[in-house]
């Protein structure tokens, strides 16, 4: 007889130098890496329908941890059946441990050994986020892949001050694997964050610590803050290769196609980031030509679509000039059409990296495509 | 040789009563009367996909002369080929002359006999509407069904001045019917607009005048603008028996459902009107039980859908719980959905309506529904 029960896994599918092609396979269905996840903060990506951005090509998409227990309420989704159902999405969720929005979006914050105690920036009520109290809001939601909380600084920082947030999110590391033992359904999984900003050693100590730690996927955290492209690069570097071969890793909240090109080349395998629909809310549209800024002049009288061999009909099938006329005259259709052509556009991105790496030419096919993509318009 | 040029025709299909079932012919296709008519203000029916708005059973869409004629402007339209091709909709449209909005939007009005001067609340440029410019910014649009340009006087006012308001807007029917016959196509049609008020005396003279200009078609206007529910239908009462039986006849900027169950009852075949797009981006809901306001905390933990027996998947597929949520977060798919549910419902009213006319039970269907649709929520 065959066992059935949902088993959390990662297989190689194929390398290119550090740059690789694999699948996740979770209790929702398989996630084909390098994957790009659309942002679906409060229980939504953006101005997109569920069926639309399963039809991009996204096999997994993020919610937010600390959106979600404040409104409407883990315990509420719980009762709902989950986040699935609530959200229509019968695909894999990943979900943040809320750390991260604690720190850019609470009112007030104070971090002891025990978590992080804040006000909610919605109605002012207090809360405790515990590395416990974050597994279980994830286990409530139903995340199929989920954060350890981690302490998130704000940069530049003394390196002191990195130290210790990075030792403290190592033991609460360890107190959200004993909760998630627990609490965990099988085949969900509970995910490290490698801390300790741009400081080499930090992260060196950060990721064996993890590593020694034995959890089924590896997050590098506490980039994209500020520090800047070439940075993040540096530190990728430094990390990447200390994270064990055979577990998925996930570069959080990064970032431009480029960011993208050149993570996955030193190794990444997953990510999300809220450019795609933030952007496409403001006017930028994403294209393997470069970005535009549908709000320029130069768009007006232009009858030709984003991207004529697009598979997504908001790129394929709409003019400029009607996507400038609706940016600039805020309308709704303005924001989902660009918030889906910029999701597919991803998509596409993540589909033709795995193409080409499985093709072993990713290096030439970075190369040319950092070119193309280099044509972008002001903001 | 079958003569192909497009003709503007209406062929009444069934009475009952002064109800009646019938369908207009354009050059973009059949209108099913009664219809209403989903607003496209600025080339968008606000949150929808123009797919969408079909798939909901609209034949027609309306669009607004004065916003497109001051963003993006008439001609740049023209010069990408008309309305249709330009908010992607291959079905007929109308639209209206810009005569209400220059009343109800623009900053500085004056009236004279030669049109209105005004300018526009967008950039407080300034703007000459003459009937002669109106039906050339209708043509330039290339709308199916055309408004002569009215004078649209606030209520109350005297009746001396809604007098001088509808002798004017006679003489610029005239104006509007001669520029109409330079300019038209082959298969458009100019709407007159009956006004007058809510003087029977005043709208008897302004429909006798008009139907002696020999319009294809017949508006009713300056009604739903705070005059109630009782004055408007003892109005159209007086005016629909004035009017030819063989043309169509439209209600403009009307109404409930309620407003247009009994005004389908007087012979009306032809609505406009923003309220499922408006109410569904301020959380309402309209449904065959009446009207729901998902803000209603009553509605946070509810799992059924808005209706399960819908063809509309935004009513059928999303819970009222989840509507709630994005309706309280202020998401974009709150929105959209809602506005998508309430077209849908728009057209399943307008469809039940043919159908009961068509079985000669109107009058008792009408009932039922009325009492069905009166268990509404407080908004």
């Amino acid at each position: 007889m065959q066992d059935t029960t949902p088993r959390f896994g990662f297989r190689l599918i194929g390398e290119d130098g550090a740059a690789r092609v694999g699948e996740i396979a979770t209790p929702h269905g398989l996630v084909r890496t390098p994957a790009f996840m659309p942002v679906g903060t409060g229980a939504t990506v953006k101005a997109l329908y569920p069926e639309q951005v399963k039809a991009t090509g996204a096999d997994i998409v993020l919610a937010n941890t600390y959106h979600l227990m404040l409104r409407p309420g883990a315990e509420r989704i719980a009762k709902l059946g989950g986040l699935h159902p609530f959200m229509r999405w019968d695909g894999p969720i990943l979900t943040d441990s809320g750390g991260f929005q604690v720190m850019s979006l609470a009112k007030i914050r104070e971090v002891s050994e025990e978590g992080v105690r804040f006000q909610s920036h919605l109605d002012g009520s207090r809360h405790m986020l515990t590395p416990e109290r974050a597994v279980e809001i994830q286990c409530l939601l139903g995340a199929d892949i989920q954060m350890q909380l981690d302490e998130c600084i704000e940069l530049p920082a003394e390196r002191a001050q990195v130290e210790r947030a990075m030792a403290l999110s190592l033991r609460w590391a360890e107190r959200a694997r004993d909760a998630f033992a627990s609490l965990g359904k099988p085949g969900q999984a509970l995910f490290g964050i490698v801390q300790g900003g741009t400081d080499p050693e930090l992260r060196r100590r950060s990721a064996e610590a993890l590593v020694a730690m034995a959890f089924p996927g590896y997050a590098v955290g506490g980039l994209a803050v500020g520090e800047g492209h070439e940075v993040m690069l540096r530190t990728l570097e430094g990390v990447v290769p200390l994270l064990p071969g055979e577990k998925p890793r996930y570069l959080m909240g990064v970032g431009t196609p480029q960011d993208l090109i050149e993570s996955v080349k030193r190794g990444i395998d997953m990510f999300d980031c809220v450019l795609p629909t933030r952007n496409g809310r403001h006017g930028i549209a994403f294209t393997w030509a470069g970005r535009l800024n549908l709000r320029n002049a130069c768009h007006a009288d232009d009858p030709a679509p984003l991207d004529p061999t697009s598979g997504c009909p908001a790129a394929r099938d709409y003019s400029r000039a009607y996507l400038h006329h609706l940016v600039k005259s805020g309308e709704y259709l303005g924001a989902m059409l660009l918030s889906w052509a910029n999701t597919a556009f991803y998509q596409e991105l993540m589909a033709a990296m795995r193409l080409a790496m499985a093709e072993g030419r990713f290096a030439s096919w970075a190369e040319e495509t950092k070119r193309r993509l280099a044509a972008s318009e002001e903001d």
